[in-house]
């Protein structure tokens, strides 16, 4: 039987605001429920019990994986606003913010090995592949969140580069979710991979439609200030591919509006943008976005399960391609 | 056949250095390599293996363990130095002042799971209870650094209060090392909790050793400079107790010191070492470490393997309460 996402959604909220995190000290244990509290699309967990329902109506089995993995991710979160020192996260003050940086560091140390808590409780035939997946992924994830650092000091940055590393930072995490919900339902060894590509691509696009979002999203419907990556010179596929197709003039525009130390913004979003439109770079974002997008359909088709199983997940990879937040 | 403690430090040491780290991003690895090659005295991993040594031959399955506690320990002492904004470890620079913040956040975080990917080469069969005893020990070393802050900020710690910080934040790494050699080495549970308590006693009085050598080192042989622990006002087990057994002139005299800003260093640590010394505060505290070294030699003559293997924890045991340094 396949599960409603609503069903799915609710197991994943129920089983977080009932994690036993009401634990001394106070002081570590407070930002993590705090920033567990804060929400968000729990797509990761979602994907790991929709993988896990491809091949079994008990998705208990599965449930522990998915906490790991919105655990996990959430962690990332923390320590990335703090490194990037960034204010506010879904409306509210990031943790460092609202307490101080020493409690970031330490209380993002603690979510991480909670994390691995939750690993360990996956079935225990399927221990070692889940703990090895999960520890390759979260290495995998380390490494994209340097490289993305590391490219805000370049500026000879390709796509290519880029693509590399928006796969470790977001692709592989989204791909493990999947994965993680097959090993936990016992799947085959094949079709756990199937949907570890399925995720990736679903990731790669999810990312370039992040990239698109910021600068032709509908700002009453994506709730943030559009033009925040241009503002802050954010190398994303838009600018690196810019950089990588404009002419002279268009060249030494781009290079003035990033060198700038004082600006108007509206301006500078309006010239940077002015340029993405002249390079025809929403269309080239677009299409790359829709091949991942494809490959990932591609893969999902593969999967040796019923196509009627497959809705949910198919229903939830197109909204996340055609979301407009 | 029991190794000599040279060449299980040889293992630990070979096996370190070792280390698959070449990796990319360099940014990312270079730090924890250098870490990892400044040295320290490899206790931990040193007790891991003594620990399997003592009920197999072949501590070769003990290693990975062995590596994973010593990767996790310098991956905490990689976060508390950023905390506490130590510029210096072991006579170099710290990651943080090496490099910079973001890189000991990532770095240190990168270890963690570097530490996770060694304690799932244990052997299988060992695997679920490993797992659960390092995350275990993993989170209360983190609840023990934040009790450790949360003291720094309070003026009624009592020494009860002091223990049990210590005990979480150096004690139970100390035991985990010892249990995870056993578990290695396929004891029986009994005996991998014996070790296990004799870790936690000999951690408590390695940790009030730490702190009498702050004051009653000699300067030679401790090689850094003494009463590093009273120009900091740090809540060690001495300060506590002297709070705690003081007259009223000595109390304010300790306030005093304690919330001068601007002071002449031996000036403040000569005033606070002679209240320590009317207080007979060495004695004090040397009573309680012997105490707990007792507690210690009595869980270690309850492991059921003949004495004369147990001759290297011993010394080891030993050494760590008469040393120097």
């Amino acid at each position: 039987m396949t599960h409603s996402t609503e069903k799915l959604i609710n197991m994943i909220e129920n089983k977080i605001s009932s994690l036993p995190l009401n634990q001394e000290p106070q002081t570590l244990f407070e930002p993590i429920q705090y920033i567990l509290s804060l929400g968000g699309k729990r797509i990761r967990p979602l994907l790991t019990l929709m993988a896990s329902n491809l091949f079994s109506d008990d998705t208990e089995a599965a449930l522990n994986a998915a906490i790991a993995i919105e655990v996990f991710h959430n962690f990332t979160l923390l320590h990335d606003d703090l490194m990037d020192k960034s204010d506010m996260r879904r409306g509210k003050q990031t943790v460092h913010k609202k307490w101080n940086p020493n409690t970031a560091i330490l209380s993002g140390d603690a979510m991480l090995i909670e994390a691995y808590k939750y690993i360990a409780k996956v079935p225990v035939d399927v221990l070692p592949e889940a703990l090895n997946l999960f520890t390759q992924t979260s290495m995998e994830v380390c490494q994209g969140q340097q490289y993305d650092m590391d490219f805000e000091e370049r500026d000879d940055v390709s796509v290519e580069e880029y693509i590399a590393m928006i796969r470790l930072k977001t692709a592989v995490l989204v791909g493990c979710s999947l994965k993680m919900g097959a090993l936990a339902a016992n799947s085959s060894k094949q079709d756990a991979d199937y949907l570890y590509d399925f995720g990736i691509n679903i990731g790669l696009a999810f990312q370039l439609k992040d990239d698109l979002l910021d600068v032709y999203g509908e700002t009453a419907k994506f709730g943030k200030k559009l033009g925040g990556d241009i503002l802050n010179n954010k190398k994303t596929f838009l600018l690196i591919k810019a950089l990588e197709l404009s002419n002279k003039d268009q060249n030494e525009e781009l290079n003035k509006w990033i060198s700038l130390e004082k600006f108007d913004n509206d301006e500078k979003i309006n010239a940077v943008k002015n340029i993405y439109n002249e390079l025809n770079l929403k269309s080239i974002a677009e299409s790359l976005m829709k091949k991942y997008y494809l490959a990932a359909l591609n893969s999902l088709s593969a999967v040796s399960v019923a196509d009627n199983k497959k809705t949910e997940l198919t229903n939830l990879a197109e909204s996340l391609m055609y979301r407009e937040l």
